[in-house]
């Protein structure tokens, strides 16, 4: 049969790095193009005991049909967090659970995007929510990133001259990939220039938690009187991606959108996985979990940047992340930066070619993304010295 | 903010069905309207061990990320299972694990719809997969059900008069709501038709394993030569929708155009939930416990017939089904339907009206649908006797 597929997904291809995780996943390759956390980040045991416990006394409740808004009790526990935490929740916004950040992203283009709309986004910017945008036939408008966030007379530009933009697309923490921080400042402007121009935001805080150094930013929503923004949350990085738990806080009527989406995509998020979310935040100490794997990541952070002094030459340059799980490099300007990607995994290095992180992927590009929370400390040490020995070979 | 929602969406409504099972989540409405497993038809204690196992064996395995696809081992037998008990899995078709069939019948209609296409179903249909297609602005065919299936001569017209019909969504088995079995002339006679206008199929099929009486029939999977069918399977009647565990065959080229949708969507399905569904199949007799659960419905829905047959007035009438959850009762034509749900609802037993399963839920409707699973047996028998009794007084 000569199959004809909708025209949003006939462009649609993979994501690179789902791709490249797919070849990474020998053993014989270091895995700096992955986002997974590190294996000694995740409370294995505490989350045992939690399932032993949770099958113990309701086996039901953990297998039963449940509702599209998530458990209950965890949405509390989660709406106290984030007023409490984050001064990020108001009594006009709604908090439902999703099967992930990615999932908020994506229910949040389905409800508000009609095909060839606009969304405005970083540039670069993470591969996974730009391919959720794209899937509904919506445009990309990537707004170039200063050391401290989007610049903002280009973000005026394309809000005034692009047509139906829906909203923008933030992640303003540790971004992925650049690992930049958008400053107060700058997240205080961006807010002003969305209301503006009658256009929500999308702030997307995966790696809030896993700050290393520097002060902790307020979030966008925190400043949400106007009710614009859209705040996605996670536990993959703080938790367990594999047990799929996000969360999505939003003005009520703009969620209630959202969990009419959900509730014909996946019905709910499997209730098990909230179940262990929730008995982790509420019988466990949170906070020095969070204490715990940003001591991982800072020290591991640590050891690639050394590591990146001691043996890459001095054509290539990186940011110093305040925290997150990237280091974003900048190859010399005239390298065939897809031919080193492509030598290095040879080598047994696998990276990101910065150009998947594009709104348009044939734009020159000569960065790539380098993970550190997936490899071990002498993966760190021994990769990074192959991609030391390969550019200095090849720039 | 005057919010902006998409065309797609403006008009979607919460699912019926889940909105009067948060109602009748009050414990002394007798519900009739969910379609909840029995509780005694989860093998709790075995996904308890099960659990341990995983958990004491592969924790890190259980919680890091994980492929698009679905676990590979799991995938594995699925493919057997659908090989060798089915007949539905040939070299040309591809298998990945869903978070639930329901996310089939979304992906499905994201990959090849456009908006203002049509999609042709059964009349009624199962709702939450109706407003899956609804969601991406996909115009409905319905097609009233003989009672062996679908009606022919409507669907052929169906084919032949509606424009740019992409599929045929059908539920063979035991069909929600209706309890009507498509049988094996039709399911051929279907696929004919399908194959003659150049249209896929949408083959449903989370109750087959839950038949009580009859024989099996082959699905229209096992007679797809020309590669248009797509199958749905699900492990939320044989084991647990909590875990929201379903899978898809389909053939390659289309497979692969539904792990992109579903890679922005959610990413993967929970990596427990899936390695809790690859153990109980590998390690337990899972025949047997399908028998078991088998029995249990085979028992709860004759007390239900029993009772109906006992209580309710003539002037009701309903199906027979050889399997599934759901009976399907025709009040008079002169009924008020949703004057007696109501009516019903206020005196402690829930139904679903039926015109929530039609494709315009304002044409006439004087049916209900009734569920046995959820009830516990004294719940069946007092429940129907309230129906009865408000029927004789109505009607």
């Amino acid at each position: 049969m000569d199959y004809s597929f909708a025209k949003r997904v006939q462009q649609l291809k993979p994501s690179v790095i789902r791709e490249i995780l797919k070849l990474s996943s020998d053993p014989n390759v270091i895995p700096f193009s992955a986002g997974n956390p590190a294996p000694e980040a995740f409370p294995s045991e505490q989350v045992a005991e939690i399932t032993n416990d949770i099958f113990g006394n309701n086996p039901i409740g953990a297998l039963q049909y449940s509702v599209t808004e998530g458990y209950t009790p965890l949405r509390n526990l989660l709406k106290d967090y984030m007023k409490n935490k984050h001064n990020s929740f108001k009594e006009t916004d709604e908090l439902i659970i999703t099967s992930g950040a990615q999932q908020v992203a994506e229910l949040t283009t389905k409800a508000l995007c009609n095909e060839g709309d606009t969304v405005i986004c970083e540039s670069p910017s993470f591969v996974g929510v730009l391919n959720a945008i794209r899937s509904f036939g919506v445009n990309l408008c990537g707004i170039p990133l200063d050391q401290d966030g989007m610049n903002l007379e280009k973000l005026e530009r394309a809000l005034k001259e692009e047509k139906n933009v829906k909203f923008i697309y933030i992640i303003p923490n540790f971004q992925n990939p650049s690992g930049i921080t958008t400053s107060w400042e700058k997240r205080k402007a961006i807010y002003e220039l969305a209301k503006k121009y009658g256009v929500m935001i999308l702030e997307d805080n995966p790696y809030g938690e896993l700050r290393v150094s520097g002060e902790p930013i307020p979030t966008i929503k925190s400043i949400d009187e106007d009710e614009i923004v859209i705040y996605a949350g996670s536990f993959s990085k703080v938790l367990s991606p594999g047990l799929r738990v996000g969360w999505c806080v939003a003005p009520k009527t703009v969620c209630s959108k959202i969990i009419v989406c959900k509730q014909v995509s996946d019905v709910h998020t499997t209730i098990l996985s909230q179940l262990i979310a929730d008995k982790f935040m509420r019988d466990y100490d949170f906070d020095s979990h969070i204490a715990k794997i940003r001591e991982i990541y800072k020290i591991k952070m640590g050891i690639m940047l050394d590591a990146l002094k001691k043996d890459m030459p001095s054509s290539v340059t990186w940011n110093i992340p305040e925290g997150g799980l990237f280091i974003w490099c900048d190859l010399p300007k005239h390298a065939d930066m897809l031919g080193y990607c492509k030598e290095t995994v040879q080598r047994g290095v696998a990276v990101v070619p910065g150009n998947a992180f594009l709104t348009d992927e044939n734009l020159p590009c000569t960065s790539i993304r380098l993970n550190f929370s997936t490899p071990t400390n002498e993966q760190i040490v021994k990769g990074v010295e192959i991609l030391g020995k390969t550019a200095k070979e090849l720039f």
